[in-house]
């Protein structure tokens, strides 16, 4: 294994443990949800030392520490002992031009950048290794969904022959708005920028360019070859009308923008366009600003992965994972493996609401009987449900509950189940959600 | 990092590639899956030097090649030059005994054994750490599902709140059956039993124990801590009749065998047990052998993993993924890292059925037109749709058309395109599956 600048500038803090410096290039949306996760959950691991975004000075925010150096320059990341550098700027220009002299300074490098990976990855990731540091970018595909990290590891072992996905949350969501109610693309659209979930210029997404980078990068890991986003097509769903749903349904199918790759032999076909699929899929059943993904592999089959596929926080989350990657394996696997094992109080007592089904020999007042033992506990009857055409001899009924916890339930159901009305013992089973 | 045994016993061989022998313990269905797939995919990465089972003569098959030393004795594999070593035996003894002896041996292990994990899981993590070697059980979980690896890997910047999931194909397979069907439990085991999803003695799965295992595996990955599946609860699904389905679906809900763990403050509240789950709830939707997890990050929010959660084959992709882990991360990166990026064409034009949507200017004639130039295009229509209601002026309709190639089909619409009737551009759509 190669020595590592990440080696070099380790300070030691608190309990003997070594804290990782890191510099945070773009303070939007997910370069603040990465800061509170990296000051909140990990603050004892990693030590943000500088936050660099042009005009700096309307960004700064009051809870991150005042030790955190705040700059509008590129030059002063460089040159500073961060020894893992996040680009949350996206575009190409300047994030190319900064990850390109961060590696070379041999800091590693953290990714959310889809654009800059799709066009320069493999480039990128041979410069990294020349210089013996890491360039990671799970969050540049699906946001939180470890779909990346799903295909490069997990699923190594098989031989993956198509992806199929839904890599455009707000594509998903316009489509399945149409859907649901009826409007036209002009309106889903408008509603989804008035609500934020659409930029002003829509063509990133809805004419497929923002699917068709992710695409890319999953078809480089999956099929292990250096595909291009300019050799895959992206046709728009701005042609999908209302009606187009109505036939899709009469054929047992709803519309989404599906990105998908499929190698045959050393042909790959892939490309993103909007595409009926069947309503009772995955892919069918996506709705909102969800992200999909279905893998399938010649020994393994289908694999699903779904999840939030963008905002702040779920993309932090796959910046974050990464930058733990990058602190176990350069040389500090030792010291992440030996974290101690939390002590947890473990029990079975969930507060949920329940179904409690009966089978009785029937007569007046049982279920006055149960509701007055079941008050006695303090707990609260949701519903009675008794469907007709059973015999009175074994006659099943159902009371459902509000949430309780399962030791006052089991009090309460122990003295239930010494009344004399049982046919068999009664059924108690959880309702989740 | 560590010196390790596998670096140790290394063989050169063809392209100057590093060749990793590994040893086989365990030559059932996960066994020869395993076996397969390295021969197969992997023949020059790896070299299987033993496969282990009692009664190995009985066990010989033809493919497996002659340099293979067959053996019924673990002191063999234990004394033997592979590196790694893969438990494939299942249940407590003489799995455990493996583990440790190739472990003190200085051998990585791989293992499915969910039981072994379960029980014995972080002493023999510990006893790996201690020599330097890896013991890795991705197989242990959901069989070819990452979500073990999602959980430790893409999700490890979040920080997980709730775990649910169908654990056990067996158990889902009989719900959802009894779901379809009206089958009673026993009939829909012994339906299970007849094809081969379920064991004679069905115990470990209906009654949950086998979930139990594997959720104490993802409990203790997700939350950090040393829990046992003694700790944990697990209810039969035995005691699930026909009519609570009826109920269930009255609610809105359908009836699974769901495990799940949740943390609150330092108390970890988990279990298995038949649960009811909205019928429109990725769990609820899950049908058939299949197994689902949904995880809950305070960050990230939901995100599921599904697919096969069992079987030789997608167990086995877990195992070889485990392999390859390894290969990757002891002193074999660099090698790793550089293989060549596969030569591949790439093009968008895939194979599909289609669905052609036009709006027209109505006259009799235009369908006998349309099927005249795609008959020309050797293209064969499967159905015609027209809604009502529409204007003459603009009439929408549909032709789905069988699947045929891209190109193909271009060149007929190209033609189609030119015809007089149209109000609008036809539009082209895949149908997926």
């Amino acid at each position: 294994m190669s020595t590592t600048n990440l080696a070099a500038s380790v300070v030691v803090k608190g309990e003997g443990r070594e804290v990782i410096k890191v510099a945070l290039v773009g303070f939007g949306t997910v370069g603040r949800s990465v800061a509170r996760i990296l000051l909140t959950r990990f603050a004892g691991q990693f030590s943000v030392t500088q936050i660099c975004n042009r005009n700096h000075e309307a960004k700064k925010v009051d809870w991150v520490p005042g030790e955190v150096e705040w700059t509008d320059s590129l030059n002063d990341v460089i040159e500073s002992d961060a020894e893992v550098v996040f680009e949350l700027m996206g575009g190409i220009d300047p994030a190319e031009q900064l990850v390109t002299r961060a590696l070379r300074a041999r800091k590693s490098v953290v990714t959310a950048n889809k654009q800059l990976i799709a066009r320069c990855g493999p480039e990128l990731v041979r410069l990294a290794r020349e210089h013996g540091v890491n360039l990671l970018y799970g969050a540049s595909v699906a946001g939180g969904i470890p779909v990346l990290d799903g295909i490069q590891h997990g699923l190594s072992g098989d031989r993956i022959r198509k992806i199929e996905g839904i890599l455009n949350g707000t594509c998903n969501l316009i489509l399945s708005q149409m859907q649901a109610t009826g409007a036209s693309f002009e309106d889903a659209l408008k509603e989804a920028q008035a609500k934020g979930f659409a930029e002003a210029d829509p063509t990133e997404d809805v004419d497929g360019l923002d699917a068709r980078a992710k695409l890319t990068i999953l078809a480089r890991a999956a099929f292990e070859s250096d595909v291009l986003p300019t050799q895959l097509f992206a046709n728009s769903i701005r042609t999908i009308e209302g009606v187009d749903f109505d036939y899709a349904n009469d054929l047992g199918c709803t519309i989404r923008q599906i990105s998908r790759a499929q190698l045959e032999g050393d042909h790959l076909y892939a490309g993103v366009q909007p595409t009926l699929v069947s309503k009772t899929s995955p892919l069918g059943l996506s709705v909102g600003g969800q992200n999909l993904v279905v893998t399938t592999g010649e020994f393994g089959g289908n694999t699903v992965f779904a999840g939030a596929g963008a905002g702040g926080d779920p993309t932090a989350v796959a910046v974050v994972s990464d930058l733990l990657w990058i602190a176990r394996h350069q040389r500090r696997a030792e010291a992440a493996a030996s974290n101690e094992a939390k002590k947890l109080k473990v029990s079975g007592d969930f507060k949920s609401a329940h179904y409690l089904r009966f089978k009785v020999q029937d007569r007046p007042g049982i279920i006055a009987t149960l509701a007055q033992s079941l008050a006695t506990h303090g707990i609260n009857i949701d519903a009675v449900f008794q469907r007709p055409g059973y015999p009175k001899s074994a006659l099943p009924f159902v009371i459902t509950l509000e949430p309780c916890s399962a030791p006052v339930l089991t009090a309460a159901m122990d003295e239930i189940k010494q009344l004399d009305f049982h046919v068999c013992e009664p059924l108690d089973l959880p309702i989740l959600g």
